[in-house]
């Protein structure tokens, strides 16, 4: 039996995920979708029979031949579905944020607590991605002994003139904060921020580069360029540095050239290109899982953690202090 | 509606590809398999409720309810099954080798063009290769202009005893073989063989390593160093020469690491992971075009040609000299 | 007319400077030495017959055939000779430090401005590593645009019991200290210190590692990892993050090595090696400038400023703070 | 005492071998030099107090102040002024080749065994690149265990009109050929030479690229890929398969890249500026050991087997055949 699947939102990954899940995954099947735009709605699943249009994402929530949501509509609007979704007792994937807000993302916590049992995923892909997954392997298997250190950077070409410094966290840095809180099993205390000299590539009301100095309960320290104006590519960049050596994220796979008087391999300069199979990844474990009953992937503890971390560094951007995050156990049920 | 495949032997790889068809893979089910070892076919097939045991491979074949055949039997019998499969007018997929001999393999071509349809797809798998792929990107489109040279490697840690000097042709070189032909959309002419000084850690009986030298219609040169007790790894290298550059195969993802005085990656000692993806997207493609009722992975033509090439390989490991290839113009029927 | 040179200090690095004056560099020659340990002095002349045993650093300053002094002996005792050589008006080697304290780097500068010549040259000798070079020419041909951030890393394999957590400064980030400045032609007003999670491999008395961020004045940021117990290797690191690509240090030139399931290539152990050659060149365009009456190398006031941010990174381990270093304008006697 | 050194040819090596000796390397100087173009030989040591003119190639090797000779002149010239020094009794340095024809360079082993006394170096500078003795200091220390298969590759940007086909062997593989046999120990027994596909970037008349098969006395084999229009560099490759692993000659050092959606590394398009390095040891070594008595650099042996291997290959070039090089045991005398 089939996992049937209805999808609030139908924009850019709405769709993306809408065909992964029919076309590509197993398991499952798209059975209704919503979105503000209803006629976009009815175009995305033109070729899927079996799907419909809801009028409404509480709709969609409702319907009795749905058994799980995924939420991929604008992140101001996600926290109201997942509740939704808590509230009628159904599997919920939610695209990244979990909320905009901490308190937001507390909410939901306490509501899936509440309830008594996981319901909610949040695509936080990376986690899926084949290279986290090697590095998570020789960091877990005591191969450079216990992780002191993380260099990130995450660095896009460019960003239009719409991204706002505060952006470089909660849109860019929040997968940084979210992978490196797994890979390390580990969770935040403080945040500081440093604004190194300014590219002249980034528009005038934007901070960029900026670097992110996390501190976690266990002393590690973490530190993330993120420079969203480097022109020369899309790059992802992450060393754990051990007690008895140091782990590198492979680089993504291209051919090696000789050209021009250059040896190397290409850079990616597509940001979506970086992770597309994560998200395969991710939402085949998302629908086994669910299948099981079970939530494996980044529950919404993980996303309201990411959310309190990234209202630290925001603050840590103005005040130029070092910020602390209130440490919270984490709750039986989550573990 | 599902592609109803039959398998014919559920040795080592039938298993795999059963369970990748069955729980994978999109499009296709396990309805029917064989094997001389009838007990290891229901074994194989115990959690897959639709799928039976039959008989025989030729009772696979005829079963109403099978729309295509997978053969993963022995070598020596994949002729018998490809013939009966086209015979039955129903699409196969083999594993390779297609025949054990060129003769043989030419008996399927000329079934295949006698019944007027494309039916056969042999399992040469490096095609489907992410890295070959991408290798085959830059030679079409012109990045290093025309090719002139290859150099192969296709080494192992270690071989049984059981493996022969004639086998590092036949099961070894046989992948270069297809994948280069295939990489430079050319033909083989001629073949020559060098045997080098013997490796110490092979047995008596074997020539180990060798190097392969072949020549193309077009005057490519390709050579392939084949070293089936390499200890260190089993690694593939692959770079092509171009009139305005190089472009060489991508090393498997792997974990960059600074340990013990070392700084690198690991190489991978189990061949079987090496093109495991592989399998999956070529098996993927395979029922993606069979649903349409096309043929676009190596035909049988391919199959022949790398059978007659392989003959021309071991004829000169033994002659020591320059072994003419017939040359065969591809028929129309296969382009 | 080759230089004659007087050394005071026959140590360790005093003996090889000898050696590579006397055999390897041209345009020199070893006139007087002298030691604390006179008979340490006398065994390291024995096979140069030109040279002599002066009984005090001062002696060698005063001798009258010698044209310029190399400063050896232990970092204390560095500011004695050198304030003696410039009072004697003759040109000046001096190992790191110049000074042990940023007051007595004042006074030489001082005295050397008072005289109104150039003499002195500090023994930073990573400004003469081919590999810095090679980065030095990339960061100032423009070819990466303006640098905003530098990420350095400084790893040694271990470090005895003697070593002390501000020895992470004065004996190992001095020497960033000085390289970076230098690549970035920019000077430093802040420091920061970070303690991260401490190893195990490291004595209790010692923080290791520890993540130094310096500030400069022209808002570029600077981060050294820096790790005396890193196991692994002798490490050093060092990555120029600019307005349109970045710059990396090259590894140590070493043989690529596919053995043992592993690929890549050697890390040395043993910082010796690393950067032998760089004092070759160093002494060799110390000689060649001082023989045209000229100091191109790394200045007093170099050896001031290192001293100076030194000092501020100390005061920052023990503060946690982000500690201020006072700006001053570089002389022009400097410039 | 330095070692007093005359120079025949001050053509473009000629020049740079003086100023090396004379301003940049240890216990030597020029004191006399030639060339048909006196003119020039004059221009070349102007600012060379100590050196004279001398009408002939003879005159200098004579001079009683000479104690050692460079030859820098033409090919053609070689063996007569290498002759002339064996009868003078003096040591000689002698650019490649040491003679132009197999017969030519036999005479001067001959004329040097009758003397009874090594006096001949030939300039084969690979043997002093940092990276060949790297490599072959791994293959000396067993690392990778015996070597089975070389792999080469030398690649030229271009070549001009004048370029002619037999040149690929006797001006390009020659230093393969040379360095090859001094890295495995061994020497050839056969050459074979493989004419692929031509690029359309060559003259009409050249046939490039080429590869080159060498088989040694050892049953080693050598495969060398030289193609002189290669467009993208001056890039020189050589990979050893040993029996427990694979060692490769490192690239030359260069930053590391991150720029224009790629990362890598530059290549050298200049040759001059690849071994630029060897010139200075070799010459240095050559210097030390002449100053003994001694020859430890390449014999006139090492330069006629390189006559001999060379002559088989030309002949291959026309024969497509496999052209037995006649096996000599190597004199005591040259042991
Ligand atoms: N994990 C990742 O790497 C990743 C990548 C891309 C996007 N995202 C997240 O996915 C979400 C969607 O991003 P996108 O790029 O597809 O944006 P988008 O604007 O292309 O699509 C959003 C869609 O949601 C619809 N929508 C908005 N409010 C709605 C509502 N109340 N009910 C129903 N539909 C509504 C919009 O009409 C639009 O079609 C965002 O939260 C974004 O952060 C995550
Ligand atoms: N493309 C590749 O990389 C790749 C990899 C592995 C195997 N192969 C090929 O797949 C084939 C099978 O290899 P394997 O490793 O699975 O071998 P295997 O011995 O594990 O399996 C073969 C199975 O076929 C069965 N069989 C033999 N003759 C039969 C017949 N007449 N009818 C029905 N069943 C029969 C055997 O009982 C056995 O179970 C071989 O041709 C091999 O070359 C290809
Ligand atoms: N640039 C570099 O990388 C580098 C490397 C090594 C050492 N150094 C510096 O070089 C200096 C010497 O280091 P080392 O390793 O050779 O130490 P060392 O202890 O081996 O040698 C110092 C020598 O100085 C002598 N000495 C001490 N006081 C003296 C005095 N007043 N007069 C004459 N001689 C005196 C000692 O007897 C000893 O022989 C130190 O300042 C060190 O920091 C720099
Ligand atoms: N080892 C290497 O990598 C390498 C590199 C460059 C050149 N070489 C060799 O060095 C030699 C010279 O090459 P080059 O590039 O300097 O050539 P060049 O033409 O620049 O110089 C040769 C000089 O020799 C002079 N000359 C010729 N015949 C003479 C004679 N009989 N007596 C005195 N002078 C005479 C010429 O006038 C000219 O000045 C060649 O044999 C070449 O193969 C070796």
């Amino acid at each position: 039996m089939a996992l049937r699947v209805g999808v609030i939102g139908t924009g850019a990954i709405g769709e993306e995920h809408i065909r992964r899940i029919q076309f590509k995954l197993v398991g499952a099947e798209i059975v209704a979708v919503t979105d503000v735009n209803l006629e976009r709605a009815a175009e995305v699943i033109k070729d899927i029979p079996g799907a419909r249009v809801e009028k409404t994402g509480q709709a969609v929530i409702e319907a009795a031949d749905v058994d799980a949501i995924v939420v991929t509509s604008w992140g101001a609007t996600h926290e109201e579905y997942v509740l939704g979704s808590i509230a009628a007792g159904k599997p919920v994937f939610c695209e990244k944020p979990l909320a905009t807000t901490a308190a937001g993302a507390k909410r939901i916590v306490d509501a899936e607590m509440a309830a008594g049992k996981k319901l909610v995923q949040v695509g936080f892909m990376r986690r899926y991605d084949s290279g986290y997954r090697m590095l998570k392997e020789v960091v877990d298997n005591g191969s450079i002994g216990d992780s002191l250190i993380v260099h990130c950077a995450h660095r896009n070409p460019e960003v239009g003139e719409s991204y706002m410094t505060d952006m470089a966290i909660h849109d860019t840095v929040i997968h940084e904060i979210d992978v490196i809180r797994w890979l390390l099993n580990d969770d935040y205390v403080s945040a500081q921020v440093l604004m190194p000299k300014k590219t002249k590539n980034a528009f005038s009301h934007l901070s960029d580069p900026q670097i992110v100095l996390l501190e976690t309960a266990e002393g590690r320290r973490v530190d993330v360029e993120v420079f969203v104006n480097a022109k020369y590519g899309y790059d992802i960049q992450c060393e754990v540095v051990g007690e008895e050596g140091i782990a590198r994220l492979p680089e993504p796979q291209s051919v090696v050239m000789r050209k021009d008087a250059k040896y190397g391999t290409n850079i990616l300069m597509d940001w979506k290109k970086r992770f597309i199979d994560s998200y395969d990844v991710e939402l085949q474990e998302w629908i086994d899982s669910t299948a099981k009953g079970e939530v494996d992937g980044p529950t919404s503890w993980d996303g309201y953690r990411a959310a309190v971390t990234a209202d630290a560094c925001v603050k840590a951007q103005t005040s130029g202090a070092i910020e602390a995050i209130p440490a919270e156990p984490k709750p039986d049920f989550y573990k």
